[in-house]
């Protein structure tokens, strides 16, 4: 089979029938023509299609050792850095394809996929662990192209550093039971962007250590699976005009809430359980990390070059460049775009290989960028009003633009360097970006892309290589040995 | 006649039936039953009834010299400290009916018109100048409690400082006649706020100076007047839901282009016209900004106060009141709302009567309050989203706690100290707030309201008496007498 | 005796004799001829000297109720809110003596030691304290102009959270005895200002709670109590020519290290000792903190008079006022020192009488005011180092004036609208301010005037009431009463 | 002769006896004996002797294709990548010699030097200019490897947009005569690091374009050329002793204003003159800014790694790790040290070849690093002032350490994990770095390395090349071909 079509992602998730609840009501018929949903599979469609463009397919796609099949490049395991160059080539093509703006393109589970396959011997040997069924499942996503989603946000009840949930119903997911189909798992995770338009859901351990018992497990299984079920939040589609929402007509992937209402997870979809001690293992040395961070900065960058275009075309259209503070604000964006790109290119050019033969990027430039990102990612937002001004504002919609007052449109409208029309549209991107219910949810999301600030900020720190610095310093001040 | 009820306000509204464009068509019908229009009006309409009630009535009004019958307190022209914070309890009851969310509560606009009614002898015997029709045109209003808009800003269709509109049509609207009957006005004005939803536009000259002779002019028309025409930008209601959307359904004010195709201003309504030295004196020396920074100030004080509400609202829900980092930004709200209300309490204190014997607030700790709110209301915004976090996305609607998974979501989404649809209530209201197309917009709104922040600075610069400072250090230096 | 003049108060330090610690060596002969400590002791000397300048001798002293002499009005106990504003009035003499430059002027402390001896009975009937004593005190100080420093810092040894000091030898300053002549004191004290340059050293438990027993004690020694010893850090003067060090020659005020080597507290100076519940609800309710913030923020805000003074005069010198980024830096000046002074005055405004009938200003205000020179007071150095640019670092001193090049220096380095020997002065004064080891210091020493600004943001945020902003929004969303 | 060792650098500079001035007088004998110049010339003595360290001679020194001796390896003119990599290598070698903060190693001329020589031929057939006398004069100074400073900066007069200086006597150094033997210049230059300390005096045009014909010239002198003058300012050395002040005593630099007394520049030292279109041309084409961002960011960089170092060491003193506001502060450090790295790599890997065969770094990543640095260099200094708190005011002096209060030291002033002694010079390096008068000038350097930051923003903004996305985003919006 290997790397679909469009049109069979499409006919498959409309097969699936999965259990999702949006505005009280369930989901009936075909998802992909419903309006809050039928944009985002669209543009997940072209993505799926652009792997086989003549041009490109060569770099979107690579022979499967297994199957001879061409499967898709994000599922590749990298063994070189030529390698590492070609998964950034096909993300970044992705990437491109809608600005950046899609957070979950399809390259983002598969290379999660892929890093947990490439890791799954870390697995080996230890109790409640089945590394085979992982390989088994990994080979089975990228022959068959499987679109997925994950969840790891336990539900945000109370986020005091001294809380423990209480015994009885569990509001975290849990298992609730073992037998001998399978694990039964009860309770919710938060938060799954996609949820219920995917094939599959990846679950797993994530966040502090030491994990519970009852928490420890990863697994996938088919979205629609019996007791499983997404629970939409509000859309935030403005509306079906692309003149009007030209970025949330498109590119609104929803968010949901994963609800395990008695799930069975049949063993051959079991990788680890209830072992905290493996879960914990895995979760700190498998290359998850470095490749989920390769792939989502890749897209940030690509992110930040469609934000520092959609700058520069306001700059342009009110004729600002001359200002001062423009000059300040747009090389904001300039020297965060560049920061990002020179980030990425250093992990890549220090890549080394792990145990496994996989050819690692190097996490401490991705773990800065990813840092730098979350920061930049709001102020960008932060230029792009300060640029537009009271233009954020003035926006007339396409029916305005298609009835008798367009005259007045046109000439009160006009920006220096185009037409009222054009002018209108390039603000309404600027708004819908940074300003509509969707722009702001893109700039939460960035924001939060890589987790807690405040922990990511930790993390860095305790990381860090920083002892051959103390030492110059010691040296220089000729202190005793440095003992710490 | 006197204050009005909110009821005449609406039949006086609907009874004007002006024109009004949105979304491409006309508006037929009672604007006041538009759903793009019926929550403001219906919010309006609750201000004009707080006239009246019994408990606050002496506080929201004041026995007309004129005619004896209560009329609006914003109308009332201070002659002492006493009144000055009269007017301040006037407006602090309208502003926390709306948490300060309202920017264009009556009393903005009323004390404009108070503020040039009181400086209208700066007018007298000059040229083309009638301080007499400004005059009866405040005490015409005062009496009716009319309703009024205005408008100021010229299009935005090239800012560099080197542009010039060339000849021909004018886009900025120009005096391009006058005849008997009055003065024809063509062009087009940007952003009036509720325009169309007052009875009068109130038309100024602003900006820079100096003024175009044929850009100065300055009166009131009723909004139905022939010729005058509001376009509406897109509507920034979420949907009429209260509960997914407390601010926007009931607090979004509309912005439109004003646009004047040929209409006449009648003679007795021109304040005055084409003597452009005699406006720029105006402009300069009347108490239009004291009382207008005043008002504004304390109404975004009110905000302030609202802001912190939810923002500890926030805290309390999902219980993370120790984190160090939440002090610092809860206490970065305090901070800017004291500053605020400092800020306004000096301006009182120091307030003094100008030469028409009208006790101005302080103008200097209202200039430093404005740009503290233009740069601390921004901020504010960002930390209630850091705060919130994820919980600002997951957001279900009120039809889906009206659903078969309502027990989902009263498990799942319960805070620390609220059950979950009281949880989902704050954090609507906190992403309304913030993060909806009505929330950035107010987020602008704020940013701008006292014009563009870089020129706000310069003229705070250039106006504060810095010579006494450095007269102290010329001294402890034993310089020469300072010579600038 | 009542207010001195600044010869008693050099004389009865020179008789005093303390035990001073420079350089490696022990003072010996006239501290006050000492080049360290001249400067210093001239500048403080000339404050006692401003008590009696006859214009305003009835704003710097008031008659003692006890002795019918005039004494200095910073030991005056406000009873009203003209009382405080007399106080405020002497403060802002002295600080504009120095340009709010002298941390410690007398002022400080005397305003600390009439605070507690305002609260004296918070002490009354409580084991171990001794109320009447501090009453003494207080009136013994008053009535002789004592000059009094205090320490409160313990040593910086390890500031993790979980250090715990190990037994035996003691590092902080405890209790090691108590006997028939009064109690024994052993271990040290950081960071006493001006230690060793007054008649006394005022020391009492403050920091976190709770205190341990031995930690406990509050009382007043001279200076050259047997085993008292002042270790100075190093010095910060940089020279004695006013015209090269126009600050550091004056203002130096040497900081040190207080040991107290088996120090003999005689029981009629203890005012209470191991009672930690008794020392704690005397710290937490008496009006310490009132006083020493409304007296250091008054000298604060004064002191940024100054600078605003100084950095006008480079911008002056240079000629560089036409600058919109030179407009953002001077308005934060600004913006700041206006904050300041609002926030001050409503202090004042909203001041009440305590249990003891003192007028105590409000503190929340005082609070805030605090956080906000802790930030802004670095920014300020800052701001005249980017204005200053260049012109910073190009610095010849005095004696190059006085030589053959001088022709070159008055060609070369004139200002605009100074000569250069004018314009060398002003930058000195800058760079004196902002960037010698003098006035980095002075940056720390604000930053830290109120403690540690992450624990004081802490303290901000618990203290604020915030209930009622809580209350309008839950009304606003008619949430179940709030139970928090 | 090539390649020198320290000691010919130092009898080459005694033997010139340059016209220095130093606080009011010439300075008299040795040079290299002076209390105020000492230090710096024995660490760059340090430095030159290092280019024959056996171990990194082969990285220090080439084989000059000309005399076939060592010369030092600044002198290469790089023509492939790894030349580049070359080159960077030495730079890195002496940087870590001194922590990165001595600014003008001899590396950094050199630099300069080698660019302009390999631009050489863009001088080729223009009036007034001599392309070979640059071209020899590149030569000479490699082969004899010759110290230089160089001046660029007009003197601060009058920094107002608006600002012509008036005729007559010349302020800034200007051509006022031609003759036979060469041209004469009179003014002055501010601001030569290191002035009088070198062998030669390199002069050009630079600043805003277009120069006055009479300022334009380019020409090396020796620094003992007759009517050559250097006015030192202040020193910033705080005394000898390296316990007490570990850079001043070493590192400081002194800057000084070059005065030109009517001085004869013959013409084999002339390089281009009063043409300043060729001139004009020169400096924007030639590989200058390549090259010398490229230096000066290594040594950037390098200074990071011992910024970071120091305030680890801070951290470990005195065990504050735990503190998440300390993780933030850290991650600030750590992120700004990446960020350099990764931008100067990027920089190698983009070089590319100029019309003369020179490998280029690339220019944008230089730019932006550039940016970057200045201002994190200065956040670096406060936050190590944040760390380090009331530490960095409790400062006593080696000699305190050789006398009675030693054991007092040893007990109060230990660290958590550091004796006393250890802890006083960990602190006292902190305080040089960051709040002697030494360190404060170093910010105030790095601050203003590359120029005036808001110019620099403007030239970034401006050259950057935005047109791409631009375009991609236009084709998004289907918008008309872009115009612009």
């Amino acid at each position: 089979m290997g790397a679909i079509y469009g049109k069979e992602f499409i006919d498959r998730l409309d097969r699936l029938n999965n259990e999702i609840w949006f505005d009280g009501e369930r989901i009936e018929g075909k998802v992909s023509e419903h309006p809050a949903f039928k944009g985002i599979i669209q543009t997940k469609a072209a993505l799926y299609d652009l792997q086989h463009r003549p041009d490109i397919k060569d770099e979107m796609t690579f022979i499967s050792p297994l199957s001879g099949e061409r499967v898709g490049m994000s599922y590749l395991q990298p063994k070189s850095k030529e390698e590492l160059q070609q998964r950034r080539k096909m993300m970044e093509h992705w990437a491109r394809h809608t600005g950046g703006i899609m957070g979950r393109s399809p390259d983002y589970l598969n290379t999660v996929l892929m890093s947990f396959g490439a890791s799954a011997s870390l697995l080996s040997g230890k109790e409640h662990c089945f590394p085979e069924r992982l390989q088994a499942f990994y080979e089975l996503a990228r022959e068959q192209d499987l679109s997925i989603t994950h969840t790891f946000i336990t539900p945000q009840v109370n986020r005091s550093p001294f809380y423990m949930e209480k015994e009885g119903e569990p509001i975290a997911a849990k298992i609730i039971e073992e037998n001998e189909e399978g694990i039964i798992i009860k309770g919710a995770r938060l938060l799954a962007t996609q949820g219920g338009l995917t094939d599959e859901v990846l679950v797993f351990s994530a966040g502090r250590f030491p994990f519970e018992e009852e928490e420890t497990f990863a697994f996938s299984i088919p979205s629609n699976t019996k007791g499983l079920r997404f629970i939409c939040r509000d859309t935030f589609i403005g509306g079906e005009s692309s003149f009007d929402h030209p970025l949330s007509s498109q590119y609104e992937e929803m968010d949901s809430i994963v609800v395990f209402d008695n799930v069975l997870v049949p063993w051959e979809r079991v990788f680890y359980y209830k072992n905290a001690e493996a879960a914990g293992n895995f979760s700190t040395l498998n290359s998850f990390q470095h490749f989920a961070k390769h792939q989502a900065l890749v897209r940030q960058m690509i992110k930040g070059e469609f934000v520092l275009g959609t700058a520069e075309l306001l700059v342009q259209t009110i004729n600002v460049k001359e200002y001062q503070h423009i000059h300040d604000k747009m090389s904001e964006i300039i020297i965060g775009l560049e920061t990002m790109r020179a980030l990425i290119e250093r992990s890549e050019n220090e890549a080394s290989l792990d145990e496994f033969g996989i050819m690692r990027p190097a996490i401490i430039p991705l773990k800065v960028a990813g840092s730098v990102f979350s920061k930049v990612y709001p102020r960008f937002m932060e230029i792009i009003q300060l640029i537009g001004a009271s233009g954020m504002i003035t926006l007339p919609t396409e029916k305005a633009f298609d009835s008798p007052i367009r005259k007045d449109l046109d000439r009160y409208l006009q920006g220096a360097s185009k037409p009222a029309e054009e002018r209108v549209k390039i603000f309404r991107l600027a708004w819908d970006l940074t300003m509509s219910a969707f722009g702001t949810r893109q700039t939460q999301y960035e924001r939060y892309f890589f987790g807690d600030p405040v922990r990511l900020v930790g993390d860095l720190y305790q990381t860090y290589p920083k002892n051959d610095y103390v030492e110059t310093v010691s040296n220089f001040l000729q202190l005793e040995k440095n003992k710490e």
